[in-house]
């Protein structure tokens, strides 16, 4: 239950618009987070057909494809989701905050680590598209709709089609 | 049954592909925006959680989540409709057409009126982001992956990451 | 017995995170390809609205939305699929692979031809717009989130809002 508690303090936080803890029940993110935690276990233990099955059901109930095989660190919030696309050998950090329509996806047809490293404290606008083995660091901010094809630095706030630096947060 | 008739006269009007009055049955909007009237309804009466249940199982249905409070003219369209969120304090006014993939949402962590107010005769691309707690004119289009930040004028076209005013028409 | 053998073929020749044979049933693609098949049947005897129907019924369980009356080589993926859209009157070659949030769509209100023609061998990434009666051509690749409203020359690689071309490969 501790879970369940963890969930509910991580989307009020998040989200402005919530007005009772019941209403986390009602978020794609609650259900596809507990989906993504069964299937992962699978995952690990190379049960692939079963994993993926789940996170397809989930995807189908949610909007929001995780993965099984991606690693996902504490806090994430995901809101909407609906688009939502994150691939297998994507690692995700802490308090990373993304929107709907977000891929964190690959580029053609490499074989291994294949899609981006997402650090602590991120944020991820609606539409952005990050693609490839990359870093994006810590505390960083991409914009609504920007692609993402290279490193993001630490404190960086990028946007726009390719992804440009538009400001480096001093801390 | 008026409100029907209506919806027909609405989709007719807007999409050469239908063939047919029933044809209206398979539109995603049809659906959504019967779900969004009641949970409108609840939501004034501050029935948040029923509100925002009936949201989320037209949101799951269609893939258009129009958040209860939002505030909603006569005569909108919204096409194919996969992806679209509409935010709670959004505004829209009469005769917007709205495409898959759009959202009227907020930017950060702002309280109160955080959301796009639409005015009148607008039309929106798919995939494009409005942002923010901004006015866009009557008349104005805004183009397909466009982010708007910014207010945008009367009669006005806007395309790209962050969005610009291309043409401004006279009327 | 054949078109499913094919279909494995090609989903397990485009997408390395694949691991078996039977994972091919859980791919949305699967699934909306054989319903298009069916309602492009229809669609073709004038049934329209059954074909309509089933085309709808495909998009709420995968998330891709191809009217039945668009016309598809052979070979197409689409990888993923949440938020695809598929105008009637898109035509599409040999081995075109299609990301999720890729609209072939129309420009305002004309009747007739006004959906893309996609060449084959073409690559279309995730989130990008290819909209109205424009020609791609052969072998080529279009980047996340681009808008394309103009042709696209054959080996030509396109990215940006609006689409700009930044290499046409020798071949």
């Amino acid at each position: 239950m501790n879970f369940i508690k963890e969930q509910i303090e991580i989307i009020k936080e998040k989200d402005p618009a919530i007005k009772s803890n019941f209403e986390v029940l009602l978020y794609p993110f609650f259900k596809v987070i507990i989906y993504y935690k069964i299937s992962h276990y699978f995952y690990n233990k190379k049960h692939f057909f079963i994993a993926r099955y789940l996170s397809e059901k989930a995807k189908r109930k949610t909007g929001i494809e995780i993965h099984p095989g991606a690693i996902i660190g504490k806090g994430l919030f995901i809101d909407h989701g609906t688009g939502v696309v994150i691939g297998e050998t994507a690692v995700i950090g802490d308090n990373v905050t993304i929107l709907h329509g977000v891929t964190l996806g690959g580029r053609g047809m490499q074989k291994g680590k294949r899609h981006p490293t997402v650090g602590n404290n991120v944020f991820i606008g609606s539409g952005a598209k990050v693609l490839g083995n990359i870093k994006i660091g810590d505390n960083a901010k991409i914009g609504a709709n920007a692609v993402i094809l290279k490193d993001v630095p630490e404190n960086a706030t990028v946007v726009g089609v390719p992804g440009k630096i538009v400001k480096i947060r001093n801390t």
